[in-house]
């Protein structure tokens, strides 16, 4: 299973946002799709995506495909007579193709940044969606608010044969991640993959080097995966972070990506890129 | 010249964040420093940053220095009488060494957003600092809210020996920089890339590898440094984002570079990363 939410087809149709009359056009086209979902979770019919197609107002545009359709997103009401499916569960079942799980995951980001920003944080008056949804305005103190995209490291740290991992305790017993963290301002990515190591295992870390990153929909983060090498091997864990830490042999971390453990631990689901920047440090 | 704002000392001191007891302690400490400053702009006296110390409330915690000194900030209202100094003049004309340099820069980051945050996104009522200015919190609705860290790419593009830079009407006559765009929600960095070449150059860029990174605090920004191979050569330019934009020979970016260009052109200034990565693509 491949990494998810990294397969969007979509050209983003950046310079149609702000073209109000084009928009509404689009939104009214037989053709086009309006994704609802009501939080983490898309709404199904028929065991398929459940789209709106044609006079859908207010709708966030994502972009278009190869097929000329444009797609759009919408919040809907949750509600338990409706087959609501969690984007997490679909990445993980299958169900969707990658591509489409992608557009999923964009229209997520989105719609949550809308969810949690109908006023100005700079006046507190209520602001209104513009540019297809790429932006909202205050008429009252005339500011622009864009959709926030939050960096987050996540780091494969290994010291010789060796690979550091740990494990929250409300985590699936058995489960080991990478150690991971949200940058904060002022921080490059290699001071901030340093500063959360050290701060969550008592590790420091020399070398780093970039491996790939993911955008991950929960809500509007970027995962930026790294390789690291430690410079010291004495764990001291933050107990408010992780409720454990240790190094595992290069064998094991194997053997816990191919859910072969003997003691049946795991290294977290291929659908999320800590599978991914382990697999590139076994090989490096 | 060095690549500015990357130099920080500081040990962010994450976990004194929350105990409001040391922070005040060490807001009163006759050892800690507060940096003053008025939007992009430090506060000088005799020639040096005017730094307040001891009794300061609701300072920005920074970290702590190797000299155990705690370095915070605080917003001031400008003044023509008093001797502000802009933070990008400062970088260039090196009267500042770069880790106080970069301290300014996380002090910036910070300041502005709790200018621009004084009320919550997600129901418009006033909100109150907390976590040593790492969070604002609303009383209203319970929200919690963190500063912004926006991911821009920025995009050495190469084919073959040439090199493809551009220039923003706006910009010192002269001066081309690599192509750059803020990220959005549900990208990955690489597709980022590729979507803000193609949009401002109609260049399909191809392989793209990770250069080096640079915080950019005008005003919160992570410039995410990239070297990418062009798979066109002909450059359809988007009028609305560039002034002009062409490829230009190995040997005219050096000069170009080195301010050695027999007209007069240049390539951005050491202080920033579009200067970093072209070094690093002439190389490569």
């Amino acid at each position: 299973m491949t990494l998810a939410f990294v397969n969007s087809p979509l050209d983003r149709c950046g310079n149609l946002r702000s073209d109000s009359v084009a928009i509404t056009q689009l939104r009214v086209e037989q053709t086009s799709l309006t994704i609802q979902m009501a939080g983490d979770s898309v709404l199904f019919q028929n065991n398929a995506p459940h789209f709106l197609s044609g006079a859908v107002d207010n709708t966030i545009l994502l972009g278009r495909d190869e097929n000329n359709v444009h797609w759009f997103a919408k919040s809907v009401a949750p509600s338990d007579d409706l087959d609501f499916r969690h984007l997490r569960a679909l990445a993980s079942d299958g169900v969707l193709s990658a591509p489409v799980l992608s557009i999923m995951a964009q229209a997520r980001s989105l719609l949550h940044w809308h969810e949690r920003h109908g006023f100005c944080a700079n006046c507190g008056a209520a602001t209104v969606m513009a540019d297809a949804g790429y932006r909202r305005h205050c008429d009252v103190c005339s500011a622009d608010h864009f959709p926030r995209t939050d960096p987050v490291i996540i780091i494969a740290v290994r010291h010789g044969d060796n690979f550091l991992l740990g494990r929250q305790a409300a985590w699936t017993p058995g489960m080991y991640s990478t150690l991971a963290g949200f940058m904060e301002p002022g921080e490059t990515i290699e001071q901030a993959a340093r500063r959360e190591v050290f701060e969550e295992s008592g590790i420091k870390v020399g070398a780093i080097s970039y491996v790939m990153c993911q955008p991950w929909p929960f809500p509007t983060n970027l995962m930026i995966g790294l390789i690291g090498d430690a410079l010291n091997t004495d764990i001291t864990i933050d107990p408010k972070e992780l409720e454990t830490a240790r190094w595992f042999s290069r064998a094991e971390v194997r053997t816990m990506l191919d859910r072969t453990h003997p003691d049946g631990l795991t290294a977290t689901h291929p659908i999320a890129i800590a599978y991914h920047i382990l697999e590139a440090a076994l090989k490096a």
